[in-house]
Protein backbone atom coordinates (compact mmCIF):
# COMPACT_ATOMS: atom_id res chain seq x y z
CA UNK A 1 0.00 0.00 0.00
CA UNK A 2 2.35 2.18 0.93
CA UNK A 3 2.19 4.74 -2.10
CA UNK A 4 2.36 2.81 -4.39
CA UNK A 5 -0.35 2.61 -6.96
CA UNK A 6 0.27 0.14 -9.47
CA UNK A 7 -1.69 2.22 -12.16
CA UNK A 8 -1.94 1.66 -15.53
CA UNK A 9 0.09 -0.70 -16.26
CA UNK A 10 -1.71 -2.95 -18.74
CA UNK A 11 -4.78 -0.49 -17.44
CA UNK A 12 -4.13 1.99 -19.97
CA UNK A 13 -5.73 1.39 -23.23
CA UNK A 14 -3.20 1.96 -26.28
CA UNK A 15 -5.76 3.29 -28.76
CA UNK A 16 -6.47 7.53 -28.57
CA UNK A 17 -9.90 6.37 -28.72
CA UNK A 18 -9.99 5.85 -24.95
CA UNK A 19 -8.23 9.38 -23.86
CA UNK A 20 -11.15 9.82 -21.85
CA UNK A 21 -10.53 6.54 -20.24
CA UNK A 22 -6.93 7.59 -19.63
CA UNK A 23 -7.37 11.05 -18.20
CA UNK A 24 -9.61 9.27 -15.59
CA UNK A 25 -7.12 7.07 -14.99
CA UNK A 26 -4.66 9.32 -14.39
CA UNK A 27 -6.45 11.55 -11.96
CA UNK A 28 -7.56 8.89 -9.95
CA UNK A 29 -4.05 7.34 -9.39
CA UNK A 30 -2.49 10.33 -8.83
CA UNK A 31 -5.48 11.03 -6.53
CA UNK A 32 -5.17 7.49 -4.38
CA UNK A 33 -1.42 8.63 -4.30
CA UNK A 34 -1.57 11.28 -2.51
CA UNK A 35 -4.37 10.01 -0.35
CA UNK A 36 -2.06 7.07 0.75
CA UNK A 37 1.15 9.40 1.61
CA UNK A 38 -1.26 11.43 3.47
CA UNK A 39 -2.88 8.35 5.38
CA UNK A 40 0.58 7.15 6.37
CA UNK A 41 1.92 10.24 7.10
CA UNK A 42 -1.51 10.66 9.62
CA UNK A 43 -1.13 7.53 10.75
CA UNK A 44 2.56 7.69 11.36
CA UNK A 45 2.51 11.45 12.48
CA UNK A 46 -0.53 11.46 14.70
CA UNK A 47 -1.68 7.85 15.10
CA UNK A 48 -4.78 9.21 12.88
CA UNK A 49 -6.33 8.46 9.57
CA UNK A 50 -7.41 10.47 6.22
CA UNK A 51 -11.24 9.22 7.53
CA UNK A 52 -10.47 11.04 10.93
CA UNK A 53 -8.99 13.68 10.04
CA UNK A 54 -12.01 15.03 7.41
CA UNK A 55 -14.42 14.34 9.95
CA UNK A 56 -12.28 16.79 12.77
CA UNK A 57 -12.13 18.77 9.78
CA UNK A 58 -15.86 19.43 9.42
CA UNK A 59 -16.07 19.99 13.20
CA UNK A 60 -13.63 22.51 13.48
CA UNK A 61 -15.29 24.61 11.31
CA UNK A 62 -19.14 24.43 12.96
CA UNK A 63 -18.51 25.60 16.40
CA UNK A 64 -21.98 24.43 17.32
CA UNK A 65 -21.63 21.01 16.48
CA UNK A 66 -23.06 18.95 14.04
CA UNK A 67 -25.79 16.01 14.07
CA UNK A 68 -24.32 12.36 12.90
CA UNK A 69 -26.61 13.33 9.66
CA UNK A 70 -25.07 16.57 9.20
CA UNK A 71 -21.75 15.23 9.71
CA UNK A 72 -22.26 11.91 7.06
CA UNK A 73 -23.29 14.67 4.61
CA UNK A 74 -19.83 16.76 4.67
CA UNK A 75 -17.62 13.90 5.11
CA UNK A 76 -15.60 14.22 1.80
CA UNK A 77 -13.33 10.64 2.89
CA UNK A 78 -15.38 7.47 2.29
CA UNK A 79 -14.88 4.39 4.15
CA UNK A 80 -15.03 5.21 7.36
CA UNK A 81 -18.07 4.19 9.38
CA UNK A 82 -19.25 7.61 10.78
CA UNK A 83 -20.86 6.06 14.23
CA UNK A 84 -18.13 4.04 14.46
CA UNK A 85 -15.58 6.99 14.15
CA UNK A 86 -17.35 9.26 15.99
CA UNK A 87 -17.24 6.35 19.33
CA UNK A 88 -13.47 6.40 19.03
CA UNK A 89 -12.54 9.42 18.69
CA UNK A 90 -14.99 10.72 21.51
CA UNK A 91 -13.13 7.89 23.88
CA UNK A 92 -9.86 9.57 23.25
CA UNK A 93 -11.57 12.88 24.22
CA UNK A 94 -11.35 14.47 20.93
CA UNK A 95 -15.24 14.57 20.31
CA UNK A 96 -18.37 15.03 22.53
CA UNK A 97 -21.88 14.09 21.83
CA UNK A 98 -24.36 16.10 23.55
CA UNK A 99 -27.85 16.92 23.55
CA UNK A 100 -28.74 20.34 22.16
CA UNK A 101 -30.78 22.17 24.64
CA UNK A 102 -32.03 24.93 22.79
CA UNK A 103 -33.23 22.80 19.60
CA UNK A 104 -34.90 19.10 19.08
CA UNK A 105 -32.20 18.68 16.35
CA UNK A 106 -31.38 15.64 18.93
CA UNK A 107 -27.75 15.22 19.78
CA UNK A 108 -24.78 17.00 18.10
CA UNK A 109 -21.15 16.07 18.12
CA UNK A 110 -18.61 18.66 18.73
CA UNK A 111 -14.57 18.85 18.97
CA UNK A 112 -13.42 19.18 23.10
CA UNK A 113 -10.77 21.76 23.36
CA UNK A 114 -8.30 18.88 23.15
CA UNK A 115 -9.30 17.76 20.04
CA UNK A 116 -9.19 21.17 18.49
CA UNK A 117 -5.69 21.08 19.14
CA UNK A 118 -5.24 17.62 18.00
CA UNK A 119 -6.77 18.79 15.05
CA UNK A 120 -5.01 22.05 14.43
CA UNK A 121 -1.56 20.25 14.80
CA UNK A 122 -2.82 17.56 12.27
CA UNK A 123 -4.20 20.56 9.44
CA UNK A 124 -0.94 22.38 9.82
CA UNK A 125 1.64 18.90 9.05
CA UNK A 126 -1.44 18.10 6.62
CA UNK A 127 -0.73 21.33 4.67
CA UNK A 128 2.98 21.39 4.63
CA UNK A 129 2.52 17.55 3.45
CA UNK A 130 0.73 18.66 0.29
CA UNK A 131 3.02 22.13 -0.22
CA UNK A 132 5.76 19.01 -0.68
CA UNK A 133 3.87 16.52 -2.84
CA UNK A 134 2.85 19.27 -5.38
CA UNK A 135 6.22 20.79 -4.54
CA UNK A 136 7.91 19.19 -7.81
CA UNK A 137 5.29 21.06 -10.13
CA UNK A 138 5.95 24.64 -11.03
CA UNK A 139 3.11 27.32 -10.28
CA UNK A 140 2.16 28.16 -13.17
CA UNK A 141 1.49 24.97 -14.06
CA UNK A 142 -0.20 24.64 -10.64
CA UNK A 143 -2.43 26.86 -11.65
CA UNK A 144 -3.12 25.52 -15.11
CA UNK A 145 -4.18 22.39 -13.28
CA UNK A 146 -6.75 23.88 -11.22
CA UNK A 147 -8.48 25.41 -13.93
CA UNK A 148 -8.76 22.31 -15.87
CA UNK A 149 -9.64 20.96 -12.68
CA UNK A 150 -12.79 23.63 -12.44
CA UNK A 151 -13.77 22.39 -15.84
CA UNK A 152 -13.78 18.78 -15.48
CA UNK A 153 -15.53 19.03 -12.00
CA UNK A 154 -18.10 22.00 -14.01
CA UNK A 155 -18.71 19.01 -16.79
CA UNK A 156 -18.91 16.09 -13.83
CA UNK A 157 -21.06 18.23 -12.21
CA UNK A 158 -23.64 19.04 -15.14
CA UNK A 159 -23.66 16.06 -17.14
CA UNK A 160 -26.86 13.78 -17.08
CA UNK A 161 -27.65 10.83 -14.46
CA UNK A 162 -25.67 8.02 -16.36
CA UNK A 163 -27.38 4.83 -15.85
CA UNK B 1 -24.43 11.01 -1.60
CA UNK B 2 -25.62 10.82 -4.91
CA UNK B 3 -22.85 12.60 -6.81
CA UNK B 4 -23.22 15.44 -4.73
CA UNK B 5 -20.03 16.38 -2.67
CA UNK B 6 -19.72 18.97 -0.53
CA UNK B 7 -16.60 20.50 -1.31
CA UNK B 8 -14.82 23.11 -0.41
CA UNK B 9 -17.51 25.13 1.12
CA UNK B 10 -15.77 26.61 4.46
CA UNK B 11 -12.79 23.69 3.79
CA UNK B 12 -11.24 26.15 0.91
CA UNK B 13 -8.87 28.02 2.61
CA UNK B 14 -8.48 32.26 1.44
CA UNK B 15 -5.39 32.77 1.38
CA UNK B 16 -3.12 32.47 -1.90
CA UNK B 17 -0.91 30.99 0.64
CA UNK B 18 -2.64 27.48 0.79
CA UNK B 19 -2.69 26.95 -3.18
CA UNK B 20 -1.23 23.65 -3.16
CA UNK B 21 -4.24 22.92 -0.60
CA UNK B 22 -6.60 24.11 -2.57
CA UNK B 23 -5.33 22.33 -5.91
CA UNK B 24 -5.14 18.64 -3.85
CA UNK B 25 -8.99 19.57 -2.74
CA UNK B 26 -10.29 20.25 -6.17
CA UNK B 27 -8.66 17.10 -7.33
CA UNK B 28 -10.02 15.10 -4.66
CA UNK B 29 -14.11 16.45 -5.28
CA UNK B 30 -13.18 15.76 -8.49
CA UNK B 31 -11.93 12.41 -8.23
CA UNK B 32 -14.88 12.00 -5.45
CA UNK B 33 -17.06 12.83 -7.73
CA UNK B 34 -16.61 10.84 -10.89
CA UNK B 35 -16.05 8.10 -8.09
CA UNK B 36 -19.52 8.31 -6.78
CA UNK B 37 -21.08 8.57 -10.14
CA UNK B 38 -19.23 5.32 -11.41
CA UNK B 39 -20.20 3.61 -8.27
CA UNK B 40 -24.18 4.79 -8.15
CA UNK B 41 -24.36 3.64 -12.39
CA UNK B 42 -22.29 0.19 -11.76
CA UNK B 43 -24.85 -0.36 -8.92
CA UNK B 44 -28.03 0.59 -11.17
CA UNK B 45 -26.57 -1.12 -13.94
CA UNK B 46 -25.06 -3.86 -13.06
CA UNK B 47 -25.42 -4.33 -9.38
CA UNK B 48 -21.99 -4.06 -8.63
CA UNK B 49 -19.57 -1.17 -7.21
CA UNK B 50 -16.88 0.27 -7.62
CA UNK B 51 -14.37 -2.15 -5.58
CA UNK B 52 -16.32 -5.03 -7.76
CA UNK B 53 -15.34 -3.69 -11.00
CA UNK B 54 -11.42 -3.10 -10.24
CA UNK B 55 -11.20 -6.95 -9.14
CA UNK B 56 -12.92 -7.67 -12.11
CA UNK B 57 -10.56 -5.72 -14.03
CA UNK B 58 -7.46 -7.00 -12.63
CA UNK B 59 -8.19 -10.87 -13.13
CA UNK B 60 -9.44 -9.73 -16.51
CA UNK B 61 -5.91 -8.98 -17.47
CA UNK B 62 -4.54 -11.85 -15.68
CA UNK B 63 -5.76 -14.89 -17.45
CA UNK B 64 -3.38 -17.47 -15.30
CA UNK B 65 -5.48 -16.17 -12.27
CA UNK B 66 -3.93 -13.96 -9.65
CA UNK B 67 -3.17 -14.99 -5.92
CA UNK B 68 -4.94 -13.31 -3.30
CA UNK B 69 -2.09 -10.59 -2.35
CA UNK B 70 -1.16 -10.41 -5.98
CA UNK B 71 -4.72 -9.04 -6.23
CA UNK B 72 -4.94 -6.76 -3.46
CA UNK B 73 -1.47 -5.53 -4.49
CA UNK B 74 -3.07 -4.72 -7.67
CA UNK B 75 -6.41 -3.21 -6.77
CA UNK B 76 -6.81 0.71 -7.13
CA UNK B 77 -9.79 1.04 -5.30
CA UNK B 78 -9.81 0.64 -1.78
CA UNK B 79 -12.87 0.11 0.44
CA UNK B 80 -13.60 -3.27 -0.49
CA UNK B 81 -12.17 -6.45 1.30
CA UNK B 82 -10.70 -8.39 -1.11
CA UNK B 83 -11.60 -11.99 0.84
CA UNK B 84 -15.07 -10.95 0.94
CA UNK B 85 -15.37 -9.43 -2.12
CA UNK B 86 -13.78 -12.39 -4.03
CA UNK B 87 -15.96 -14.93 -1.77
CA UNK B 88 -18.89 -12.54 -2.94
CA UNK B 89 -18.27 -12.98 -6.69
CA UNK B 90 -17.90 -16.71 -6.64
CA UNK B 91 -21.06 -17.21 -5.29
CA UNK B 92 -22.40 -15.48 -7.91
CA UNK B 93 -20.18 -17.57 -10.62
CA UNK B 94 -18.05 -14.48 -12.01
CA UNK B 95 -14.84 -16.28 -10.32
CA UNK B 96 -13.40 -19.44 -9.09
CA UNK B 97 -10.62 -19.97 -6.70
CA UNK B 98 -8.23 -22.77 -7.66
CA UNK B 99 -5.22 -24.46 -7.35
CA UNK B 100 -2.46 -24.12 -9.43
CA UNK B 101 -1.11 -27.10 -10.47
CA UNK B 102 2.43 -26.52 -11.91
CA UNK B 103 3.69 -24.02 -9.17
CA UNK B 104 3.10 -23.58 -5.57
CA UNK B 105 2.17 -20.33 -5.36
CA UNK B 106 -1.33 -21.66 -3.68
CA UNK B 107 -5.18 -20.56 -4.60
CA UNK B 108 -5.19 -18.41 -7.54
CA UNK B 109 -8.61 -16.62 -8.28
CA UNK B 110 -9.40 -16.62 -12.18
CA UNK B 111 -12.64 -15.03 -14.41
CA UNK B 112 -15.08 -17.74 -15.22
CA UNK B 113 -16.75 -16.97 -18.56
CA UNK B 114 -19.49 -15.87 -17.45
CA UNK B 115 -17.29 -13.67 -15.43
CA UNK B 116 -15.46 -12.62 -18.16
CA UNK B 117 -18.69 -11.47 -20.44
CA UNK B 118 -20.27 -9.57 -17.08
CA UNK B 119 -16.71 -7.72 -17.04
CA UNK B 120 -16.81 -7.06 -20.93
CA UNK B 121 -20.55 -5.53 -20.27
CA UNK B 122 -19.95 -3.27 -17.80
CA UNK B 123 -16.32 -2.04 -18.85
CA UNK B 124 -18.20 -0.70 -22.36
CA UNK B 125 -20.62 0.96 -20.09
CA UNK B 126 -18.17 1.86 -18.06
CA UNK B 127 -15.92 3.92 -21.01
CA UNK B 128 -18.91 5.54 -21.91
CA UNK B 129 -19.78 7.07 -18.72
CA UNK B 130 -16.45 8.46 -18.35
CA UNK B 131 -16.74 9.92 -21.84
CA UNK B 132 -20.02 11.86 -20.87
CA UNK B 133 -18.21 12.91 -17.96
CA UNK B 134 -16.00 14.71 -18.76
CA UNK B 135 -17.46 15.69 -22.27
CA UNK B 136 -17.54 19.45 -21.40
CA UNK B 137 -14.09 19.61 -21.33
CA UNK B 138 -12.64 20.30 -24.78
CA UNK B 139 -10.38 17.61 -26.25
CA UNK B 140 -7.30 20.80 -26.07
CA UNK B 141 -7.91 21.04 -22.19
CA UNK B 142 -7.94 17.41 -21.80
CA UNK B 143 -4.67 16.75 -23.04
CA UNK B 144 -3.07 19.66 -21.53
CA UNK B 145 -5.05 18.22 -18.16
CA UNK B 146 -3.31 14.49 -19.00
CA UNK B 147 0.04 16.43 -19.06
CA UNK B 148 -0.25 18.29 -16.15
CA UNK B 149 -1.74 15.80 -14.07
CA UNK B 150 1.46 13.88 -15.38
CA UNK B 151 3.72 16.24 -13.87
CA UNK B 152 1.95 16.22 -10.69
CA UNK B 153 1.57 12.26 -10.41
CA UNK B 154 5.94 12.39 -10.60
CA UNK B 155 6.12 14.96 -8.03
CA UNK B 156 3.87 13.02 -5.94
CA UNK B 157 5.87 10.13 -6.79
CA UNK B 158 9.30 11.63 -6.30
CA UNK B 159 8.66 13.02 -2.57
CA UNK B 160 10.65 12.68 0.21
CA UNK B 161 8.51 10.02 2.94
CA UNK B 162 6.14 12.41 4.60
CA UNK B 163 6.60 11.87 8.26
Amino acid sequence: MEGSVPEAVGRRPRSDAHEALRLWLRLFTTATLVERQLGTALKRGFGSSLPRFDLLAQLDRAPDGLRMTELSERLLVTGGNVTWLVRSLAAEGHVVRERAAQDRRGAVVRLTPAGRRHFRAMARAHERWIERLVGGVPPRDRRALARHLATLKQSVTTSEELA
